[in-house]
């Protein structure tokens, strides 16, 4: 509670003022190496530490989460300078925010003693969120210093992978009981110093921990004090399964607008819940990840990784596309012959497969986006095919004419032109096909559609294109 | 509120169910459309209805956003049959719920009494954001069913375009004053029928409306009630202006794990707020578009769009292909000579080119994504250049050497082994500085560095890497 009405200053100014702090540190630090009089020393030392107390106070007024975006924006040195400034009992919940890639370059730079501590700080779920980075010994300290009840929880949060509601769930529920009025709901109520963050509503439980009902806060706060909770709770509401895919409960949270919402196990057990600011930060990340392998990146990457970690992000895509443009390679090399003796097929033959390529990007990145919003049924499939076939000749028509008239007037060789526009054509359906194909079929193999599907299809529409015009060009023009 | 715990059928298993009656009910309009007997046609009718009321009955039962989901997975024609059926005085929520496009489609199909019925009985922010899809005609009708307050707010939001905070922001703030007692407070609540959804905290503001803090619902329950307002309310706080970028307000909400946030003109007054429901929308639609742009499209297409408006959703980024792909074929046909000499260089030329084209992109990927994250500054900048032209030197290394060796082995050619992994380093390397200068610009220069980056670095690496490969062979092979 500081000034009043105050509004944080912009993370972006925290960082500009964070970055000039290090740079009055390090000129100091320069000066100190140069001029090493034994008197100079002590007052540089001085103004050297003024800095970085001043940097601390500065950190010491941030949000968390604040901290985690200036380190990722810092260089390697600098992040570790800032880093080591932090107060101990926030490395945690920094630790929590910073994306995977910084935080391993953080906690390489933490003895064991440090882990522990940051992490027994945390809530359990939190702790199974930051396992996978840990060292082993790390893991086995802080659960020695768990209670039993919080072994329990973290062994469940450990137990279901990424991805999972159980990945999302955390266990700060209010519990009451559903034969008690709203007035003794309030007096217990009163006994806690605080609620949990992102409680919009308590879970009405029975003996066993049965989930019987909600009980929304704000209903609590407008309703007379002597009703009954069985009488006011919800009885209809979403609830998930710890099994269960995250990216359904995100759609739910979208849906239907939810701030929390319950876990329950297959006897209807409330075993956690999932709240809205979890249900960000994987839709986030989900959206990302899809970003960064549309992109041909593997992973999130610290923009300030070393050279060599960059190229093991980065290799598995280039080594798919080189195969991928080896083949394309061959088919062109078939046809050595045709391109001696009419050359323009070489210059020619790439605008076929690129502009194939365009397009069934065009087709597949619907489809997929139609296959993960579940509107894609058996039933309108085929329409789908229809429309995109009709798509594509059309297409063909509009740009397979352009492309001939281009070719004709380079050229001036009508039967060149023919050729270019008849294979355009066929490109274009060819994309138009595959686009709709590769999708559903990867979808009914169980996998992911969108994983691959763009280095696929460029892959057949290139190799499919050089094939398709030089192999009309070798019938007709030769 | 009818079964005990009971939860919703899944969205997809009601997608499902509408669509089984769909086909009963066509299938008996084909019956009766072949045996138009005029005893045959009362049982059919009978039929036909019963199914459509069953159909009806299981909409009713339905959520508005899991309908709008329904009605954008089905084609047109049945799309309306549902439209119809459902009630009118839902209407305006769904249509808040679907995409643009089916929205369009929806609209079209009702006349005007009907589309001013479905707006009034929205909020008014809900209904700017249905204007730009309204007639003239319906805006100006639903404006005056409003009350003074209510045009005054709807003013207000119609002000303040898309990807603003204006945008997002609703005025279903609860305002209290600081001086009285949380008593006080709860006794007024309790006279409300319900509160607005997501009232996480209720806005403290003085006589003239500017805000004076904010009081948490949680720490209301927890405060003992004879505590007055002002020594418990927060003071320092997030809060947003109008006329901010919705994805700065986006940010915050992920940073800090708000649930609503307000909203305050320059002069300090309370003018709205904005709810995580609103934001997780927010990300939604700006992630999803960034994704439809990167596969080449303009925007979210309703896969059930006619051929005609899907080409006119497609053709801009064709044809800025086609433009570069033209650019790249004259490239081409400047060697032409060298490729009748060795036409192993039309085969080999697409390997430089394409695995160009993927690592510029996964620079560019990364730089646009950590420039929309601020995470890099003037002072980060050169050090970033130096690190891409690193992986790029080293990736020029290892699979420039990959594909020497493949043209050596091919074409038993060793200065064609040599030519082709120095054209790829160079292309790599040309990549690498365009991945990070065009993002770099083109923010520079005020623009969205993600539009149109991933096509211009194609493009460069397309042309550039063919007149590397082939100026390279020109010089030292011919």
């Amino acid at each position: 509670m500081t000034d009043f009405g105050e509004q944080r200053p912009s993370v972006q100014e925290s960082l500009e003022q964070v970055i000039a702090l290090l740079h009055k540190h390090e000129l100091v630090e320069g000066l100190v190496q140069r001029q090493e009089g034994p008197r100079q020393d002590l007052v540089e030392n001085l103004v050297h530490r003024l800095h970085l107390v001043e940097l601390q106070k500065l950190l010491d007024g941030l949000h968390p989460a604040d901290i985690a975006h200036i380190l990722e924006a810092l260089p390697l040195e600098q992040r570790l300078i800032v880093w080591d400034l932090v107060k101990a009992d926030r490395d945690g919940e920094i630790l929590l925010e910073v994306s995977d890639a910084v935080r391993e370059t953080l906690i390489a730079n933490m003895d064991e003693k440090e882990l522990v501590a940051a992490t027994e700080r945390l809530d359990t779920d939190e702790i199974a969120d930051l396992a996978p980075d840990l060292p082993r010994e790390v893991m086995q300290d802080v659960f020695k210093s768990l209670s039993a009840e919080e072994r329990e929880q973290l062994r469940a949060a450990l137990s279901y992978p990424d991805g999972t509601v159980g990945g999302l769930m955390d266990f700060d529920m209010v519990e009451v009981r559903d034969d008690v009025t709203l007035e003794v709901v309030l007096r217990y109520l009163r006994r806690l110093d605080e609620m949990p963050d992102h409680t919009d509503q308590l879970f009405v439980v029975d003996r066993q921990e049965r989930l019987q009902g909600l009980l929304p806060v704000n209903r609590l706060l407008v309703t007379d004090p002597e009703t009954v909770v069985a009488s006011v709770m919800q009885n209809e509401f979403v609830q998930f399964h710890p099994e269960q895919e995250a990216q359904e409960a995100a759609a739910a949270f979208e849906r239907y607008d939810l701030v929390s919402a319950a876990v329950v196990d297959g006897k209807g057990k409330l075993v956690g819940r999932v709240t809205v600011n979890a249900v960000v930060d994987y839709i986030r990340q989900a959206k990302d990840s899809e970003i960064l392998t549309a992109g041909g990146l593997k992973e999130e990457e610290d923009i300030f990784a070393s050279v060599w970690r960059s190229v093991k992000n980065r290799w598995t895509w280039l080594a798919v596309n080189l195969v991928t443009a080896f083949v394309a390679s061959r088919v062109i090399g078939v046809f050595e012959e045709s391109i001696v003796k009419i050359v323009a097929l070489a210059a020619l033959m790439p605008i076929i497969a690129g502009i194939g390529g365009n397009s069934g990007n065009q087709t597949i990145t619907m489809i997929v986006r139609a296959l993960a919003l579940g509107q894609i049924t058996r039933d309108n499939a085929r329409k789908l095919f229809a429309k995109e076939l009709g798509v594509s000749a059309l297409n063909g028509l509009i740009w397979g004419g352009v492309v001939g008239v281009f070719a004709f007037v380079i050229y001036h060789n009508w039967q060149l032109g023919v050729v270019m526009t008849g294979a355009m054509m066929l490109n274009l359906l060819l994309a138009a096909v595959m686009g709709v194909a590769i999708p559903l079929v990867m979808q009914r193999l169980g996998r992911d559609p969108a994983l691959g599907a763009s280095v696929m299809i460029t892959a057949i529409t290139d190799s499919g294109g050089f094939f398709i015009f030089l192999g009309l060009a070798t019938i007709f023009l030769i």
